[in-house]
């Protein structure tokens, strides 16, 4: 069976026929409009037509065409105005807006669709020999600026992975898999599955992401706490630069000086493209089980992880809700769920009872996967330390509504631009004792950001990873637009959110990427001495600077850049429409 | 406390006051003689006194020395003929062996034992500006050729970080430390026991080596299998370069680009020095058990060591021993040793009606600890896994004798070095699909090398470590030395052992590091692009080439450089003792 996964909304997260239901979120509205001071009703601003957006004029590098063309078939290049809008951008608040507001400056001249690895080294080598930038494109799901074309002086191409997608072989007694990078979560855990594997990687993103982009960002899935996050699962891979193609050996761990995959996971597409990966993969869990838990308090259900990781008896995932994200949550859930059903019958008594208050409490879910009796296990001990740290169990059937809506988050932004809310996220990580603090610095700068152009804000977190030493945060955040201001309103909460992070000792993503989105904190991050020693390597491999240009190098004012890049004055106004 | 671990012996491995203990195991030279066709008795082969190992005459730079002396005091800058000849090598068979023929042609101009970082930036920056090439020394145990100078036209310093020895902080919430980067083993984890924890790092070495050593070259430690290996524990890290400190924050996980811990991670020295490090630690185990099991054979060892990953159960340590590196153990403990006693006492009947062909067997020790509750099922769990393939217990007392002497394995080599036979180790890693080929090929590889110099070759093969998707094969081999052509004779079989890793799929090393000894692989290993970015990386930190020189760096023509490295007849004639 050929898996054909379609693009996503030009304008917005999911294929075109998924929809938000707000029917089957009846509260979700209501809850928004009160947290954020909205009185009008649930109009949706109109979109602009695809045929109005603007794009800017192709630059056409015949001699680099020509070339693809003696390589390539007709089928794997594109100009169309569909493809090149679809590839302008990941799926950022700043992204989205600019196409709502029929913007797609950040565009492609062309897309192409490589098939195997030499049409992707071919497609590298024509573009360094013609002065060609090439952008690799998995999913286009990522919302760190990872995607936007930088540059407006030579042709720009996206380099669409998607139809480099077969599990290549499976070493069912090493349990590795080696996979072609252009693959989607849904295909490749289907075939894995069909020899009886997972990967065990679930990102948010998990239906409209690839391979190669979670090993290019350093993405983590709900399960990292099992199963790692992807730069663990790594064993081998193949990386094609326009200098050729840098292979590492499938050997489960090495001291081979300077450990090479780690110089291509995370490179943003700034080296080369990854073609393929061999993976670690592991024998599909038995059973699976997500219990829900209430905590009193934030401090209560962080207090319960830890002790998880002391007594080195962590479940497959855990995710903390804060108290908003936890009111966010119950209203977010469909009418009939279980969790809802299950906390409203415990709300009505039992917890007034116990001296709950609500405005505080945490929701808090907990997976399990693996052994039958392993995860009974597992779960009989995880259970015994939450209630002893103030825990209440809302039964094990609650967390099924969360599996029945774990990917169905990101369409809650789409709604919500199109009723003039901004929202988007910001994540980090940091160790446990520090987890507080930076906690409560981000809350607080968000708030206050928001605050500045005089509207309520909404804030929220929960834990979303957890390790041996500390955890990731994700903050989402959300606020009445302030028309006409829109992206300065939300660069000063992006701003305050992400400076918070570093003040605090913080990194500047946990899972998202750098992009352009986090650029100017990453030398704060890594030290100016590890973005010359990541710069030194990207000249080494792309000396042309022909790969994903801009990316993984701050300038000396990285501010200015930054707070230019979506700004809708910058489009060029001569932009026009493309046919093909 | 101040712990003060002493140099080991300059000749040998150990501190000078701790010798082989040949009564201690009664059964070893007999075994050794009839393994390798040796008929003389145990005389050993007088050493060269120390006033005699020729040195190579100092280059001394002037500008450098008194940049050095306004920063550093006078007992941090060494010229004796001791520390030299100390500094000059690691502990291989080719740095032994010129030791003891009385060359010490590697040795370092001077050493220097900083006691802060600004005394390594210091002098860091002293040899950039005045082009002196610095060489970090760690405890000088490291057996793939990392310490020896390879230049002879500029002064070399050897800088021994053993006085930056002190854990800094330990956050017990966050589970890490963090400490200096030249404290030794026994130090380290004193420190960290004083506090309840433990880093869970035990290398063979872990006497006589550092955290910086270990981070430098991608160390493992004997109980991996739980607690990771060394590149899996840091958190964050500081490597002071000649072009000033490269830092990383302490977060458990991120997604800032490429992860620049990972440059400085087994840099072996040609980037900068790493002075400290935050690290992983955890609770002290409760408990630790270490039971003894006999297998029909290898393969049967095997595949249950698999069926344990399977069904996600490690051991914290699994060590199977092939059927000659059976008997070799057997004929190294102690008479009164526990294993000896149970194996001979079920030998006497048990085994041999249970059809046990004892040229077959192999004995495996695996190590459980934590809590209580875990190391007790663990065990349980695991033995039945173990008996189900075939193995025999020889009871949990089994294991204390390998506790005892786990660590004074290394001493053989010295013991044999003295009687002309020589003795030395290649280790790799592989996917469990191809331990066996490896196997089977490396063995086959180093007998062939052996005869080829008529003499009767011993090569035993033990699995060290184990992973999710593969294991590590740690070879160790020995023959009687051919007079006059010793080298020559090791560089075949050490040539054969690791060309066998490389046409096979292995790693040139799993933990032994590059150095000098397994460069001409390394180009094999991580492919050519990948060895022009470990290039860049380190042209961008270190574009005078001070640090290391000659490391990770493979010429045109490695081999004839690699042949050349130890020959005797290269060590300069005009060499002379020096004083201070």
């Amino acid at each position: 069976m050929i898996y054909s996964p379609r693009h996503m909304k030009w304008w917005g997260w999911g294929n075109v026929d998924t929809t938000f239901d707000c029917d089957a979120h009846p509260s979700f509205w209501p809850y928004a409009k009160s947290q954020l001071g909205i009185e009008r009703e649930a109009h949706p601003i109109p979109l602009v037509p695809l045929d109005s957006v603007r794009l800017p004029e192709p630059i056409i590098n015949h001699r680099f065409l020509a070339e693809l063309r003696s390589t390539m078939h007709g089928h794997q290049i594109c100009d169309s105005r569909h493809e090149r809008v679809v590839h302008a951008y990941g799926k950022g608040f700043r992204d989205l807006f600019r196409l709502r507001r029929g913007s797609a400056e950040g565009a492609p001249d062309l897309v192409l669709y490589p098939e195997n690895e030499n049409d992707v080294l071919a497609a590298l080598r024509a573009a360094a020999d013609h002065d060609v930038v090439v952008i690799p494109f998995g999913g286009g799901s990522n919302i760190a600026g990872c995607l936007e074309r930088m540059e407006t002086h030579r042709m720009a191409v996206s380099l669409d992975m998607r139809r480099m997608r077969r599990v290549l072989a499976v070493d069912s007694e090493s349990f590795t898999a080696r996979v072609e990078a252009g693959v989607f979560g849904p295909d490749l855990e289907e075939q894995l599955n069909a020899l009886g594997m997972t990967l065990g990687h679930f990102p948010d993103s998990f239906l409209h992401s690839t391979l190669g982009g979670w090993i290019a960002t350093r993405s983590a899935g709900m399960q990292s706490d099992k199963y790692g996050k992807i730069e663990d699962m790594v064993v081998a891979l193949r990386l094609v630069t326009p200098e050729g193609v840098l292979a590492t050996r499938s050997v489960p761990k090495s001291s081979n000086g300077i450990d090479v995959n780690h110089l291509c996971i995370g490179s943003e597409g700034t080296l080369g493209v990854i073609t393929e990966a061999t993976m670690r993969v592991h024998p599909r869990p038995e059973s699976r089980l997500v219990p829900a838990y209430l905590f009193r308090d934030f401090e209560g259900g962080l207090q319960a992880m830890r002790e998880c990781v002391r007594r080195e008896c962590m479940p497959s995932m855990v995710r903390l809700n804060d108290p908003d994200k936890t009111t966010l949550s119950l209203a977010f859930k469909p009418p009939s769920s279980q969790i809802s059903q299950a906390v409203n019958k415990i709300f009505k008594g039992y917890l007034r009872a116990k001296g709950f208050d609500l405005r505080r409490s945490c929701l808090m879910l907990a997976a399990f996967e693996g052994r039958n009796g392993d995860v009974a296990r597992g779960s009989r001990e995880v259970g015994a330390i939450y209630r002893r740290f103030g825990g209440i169990s809302l039964g094990a059937s609650a967390g099924k509504s969360f599996e029945s809506t774990k990917y169905d988050f990101p369409h809650i932004r789409d709604y919500l631009l199109e009723r003039a809310v901004t929202t988007d996220v910001s994540e980090t990580s940091t160790v446990w004792s520090n987890i507080l603090p930076v906690y409560q610095a981000a809350i607080r700068a968000i708030r206050t950001g928001v605050l500045e152009s005089g509207v309520p804000p909404w804030a929220g977190c929960h834990i979303s990873h957890t390790y041996h030493c500390g955890a990731s945060l994700y903050f989402t955040f959300g606020f009445m637009q302030e028309l006409g201001h829109e992206m300065e309103q939300y660069l000063k909460v992006k701003r305050a959110a992400q400076q918070s992070f570093m003040d605090h000792g913080a990194t500047l993503s946990h899972h998202h990427a750098v992009g352009t989105e986090h650029l100017p904190w990453l030398t704060a991050d890594i030290s100016p001495l590890g973005v010359r020693a990541v710069g030194a390597i990207k000249q080494s491999l792309d000396p042309g600077n022909n790969m994903n240009p801009g990316r993984l190098r701050p300038s000396s004012d990285p501010f200015t850049e930054w707070s230019r890049i979506g700004s809708l004055s910058s489009v060029n106004a001569k932009t026009k429409a493309t046919c093909s």
